[in-house]
């Protein structure tokens, strides 16, 4: 039989679960036809075959493209400024007086293009892309009116047209009440679920259904509303829950089905039960961690315990997670919220596939999957935790082809 | 006049003390002769001239070229699989005694080739190039014996001729007792001291000498026998000083008027004070903070009072701190210890060429110095500490040219 490539001298770690740590393979071969994974085992093994392309890999560590399942990758402006003005010791409420916080990228995003959206976006993709990144879900949430929220959709869906990647889209009307209805939330919240999701739905533009939900947010009551709305539409949810406080997120998330419940640092053991027993994913994001100094970390030993899947995501947006490398995202979950690099690395592959609802199609390396793969100059998976800034990528697959 | 090129379109950041904020040159322009810095300033003031080549830059920012002013870039082998022990809750203990820690480094990097010492140490210095570093300080101190503590320092000096940066190197002699004088350090003393030091310096491998004054290292009245060797040999000390104690480093570094006294997270005010008089640069590594999950900041409000000048590094070494991006600790400075961006660049720039006696050659854009820069794609000076792990430079010019 005949394949469109051979992939050789390598060693796989498949991400499979059960069997060997990392679902490791040493010296593989990956068979691949139309863009999906025909054959993977043991170069021993290996049928009997031709292949039009050989890529022989040196003796390189391949595994499953990543995933970055939580990114706010588009958005305006950045938040450098502010940055440095927090530093040089203005509070939050002096910079919020000068227009800061969320409100500036919101003005910002509205400002500009598509074409410029677009172009900011792909520079920070350029640094998923560099640590690995085959699939990123994007967000919109900068918008915050009708015409900026799709015009954000547009620009992430052109991106998984043109970019690189496959991407998938979280409708994310409720991250904050717009400052033309301050004084009118309920308004807001109606348009956002009754007007805008409906439109940016019609159009083709959504994959699922994000909010975030906080006291400083939106409530469980106003989340649900668009939850209800996101199942009649027939649309899976997810949700920033439990960051700052335990407002009850995970049992929202759980209630929901949804395919994730995302940061959950506070969530307490009954909020965790209720994710695993409903399978909703737990998404760990060490970068919002690190840049706002947090010391409640999110509960590993009970998402263990409970059999919850933990996945890692850059968080990438401008206020709380400025980070633009997968492999960062790794380091620090290590670091910090002590993952072990296979429960990192499986939180960026396979558990990462399931928080966006992929996991038939992406996530290991295994027959019938997309022929989504990275491949590393390392020595043992655990390096891919274990540095921050080496870079490690020697090239992606994106659907069998070699891309860039 | 001809100069070799013109540098144009662009925004400076000088990093020169006084003045602007990064003695920032909006709208600018530099001359380059024979490597060096022949004028800078407002493009509207460039002086009549001729250029053999003129680079226009879009507007990017240009900053002094990057020093990494602490490093141990050549070793063997990697820590990684010791990282995973760790985080699947192997004891130091356990892993001590299954041949990890420290000593795993002395034979991997005793073991090596200089070939393979080489090739791994630039796969790490890719991750410094990549982030805008020019200058890079160098360490032995793997090696522990004569010929291997030579050979790292070859290394480097190959690393310095071959690998498109400045490289300084620092004798490391006293960083460890090596395992084959566990039960007879003195006579390990005397040899790093008396034998080791005087013949690498012989062949011209030394820069520095460096040691790690620490109860669990080397006693202060060690570390005095390698520094008055070192001054009778005419060559400067700098000191891993007060990271897990306060135990009177950054005075001893005072004392001997150190280039530098480095991570200092538990120097006391008198220290910091003896520091500043001395005119010792205080070295911050915050990735080594990070990695060891460190709680004790270093003194950043005392380092300010008494006028002491900060420099920021990487601290790449496979144990305590495997970052390989300068950015990321620009980063993390800014994060963890609450400088202020400008502090940061400076800390990698001015500061960081005076912790390496450079003062007079890099580590700002001024006639006369050495035409090191690195070209970014940044809006303003302070996104290099705001992101992690997004892509920003454009390139490098090295001695006015252009590297890769
Ligand atoms: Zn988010
Ligand atoms: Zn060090």
């Amino acid at each position: 039989m005949t394949y469109d490539r051979l992939i050789t001298d390598c060693h796989v770690a498949a991400m499979t679960e059960g069997g060997e740590p990392y679902g490791a393979i040493e010296d593989a071969a990956i068979l691949i036809q139309d863009g999906r994974i025909a054959w993977v085992g043991p170069r021993a093994d290996l049928p009997v075959h031709k292949a039009v392309e050989t890529d022989s890999l040196g003796g390189r560590w391949v595994t499953p493209g990543l995933i970055d399942c939580h990114t706010h990758l588009v958005f305006g402006g950045d938040r450098s400024g502010e940055f440095e003005r927090r530093l040089e010791g203005a509070t939050y409420e002096e910079i919020a007086r000068a227009g800061g916080g969320i409100v500036s990228s919101v003005r910002a995003t509205r400002e500009e293009s598509e074409d410029q959206l677009y172009a900011s976006a792909l520079a920070r993709l350029e640094g998923l892309k560099a640590t690995g990144v085959t699939t990123v879900e994007i967000k919109s949430g900068y918008g915050l009116d009708h015409d900026s929220e799709l015009k954000m959709l547009r620009v992430a869906r052109r991106i998984g047209r043109e970019a690189g990647v496959r991407v998938r889209t979280s409708y994310l009307g409720l991250h904050a009440v717009p400052p033309e209805h301050k004084t009118d939330r309920a308004a807001y919240v109606d348009k956002a679920v009754d007007e805008i999701l409906p439109a940016a739905h019609a159009e083709g533009l959504v994959d699922a259904v994000d909010a975030y939900c906080e006291p400083i947010a939106f409530s469980v009551e106003e989340v649900s509303r668009l939850f209800d709305k996101a199942e009649q539409l027939g649309l899976p949810v997810k949700l920033h829950a439990d960051q700052l406080s335990d407002g009850g997120g995970a049992a929202l998330a759980a209630r929901y089905h949804a395919l994730s419940a995302d940061h959950i640092e506070h969530t307490t053991e009954a909020g965790v039960q209720a994710m695993a027993e409903a399978g909703v994913v737990a998404v760990l994001l060490p970068g919002a961690f690190l840049m706002l100094r947090e010391t409640q970390l999110p509960p590993v030993a009970l998402l263990r315990r409970h059999g919850a899947r933990m996945a890692v995501a850059t968080d990438c947006n401008p206020g709380t997670s400025p980070v633009a490398s997968m492999t960062a995202a790794l380091n620090l979950a290590c670091v910090q919220f002590r993952l072990t690099p296979e429960e990192a690395i499986a939180g960026a592959t396979r558990h990462a596939a399931r928080a966006l609802g992929l996991q038939d199609e992406v996530g290991t390396i295994e027959v019938g999957k997309a022929a989504d793969l990275a491949v590393w100059d390392i020595t043992r998976p655990a390096e891919l935790c274990y540095w921050l800034g080496k870079p490690l990528l020697d090239r992606r697959y994106l659907s069998g082809r070699p891309t860039t």
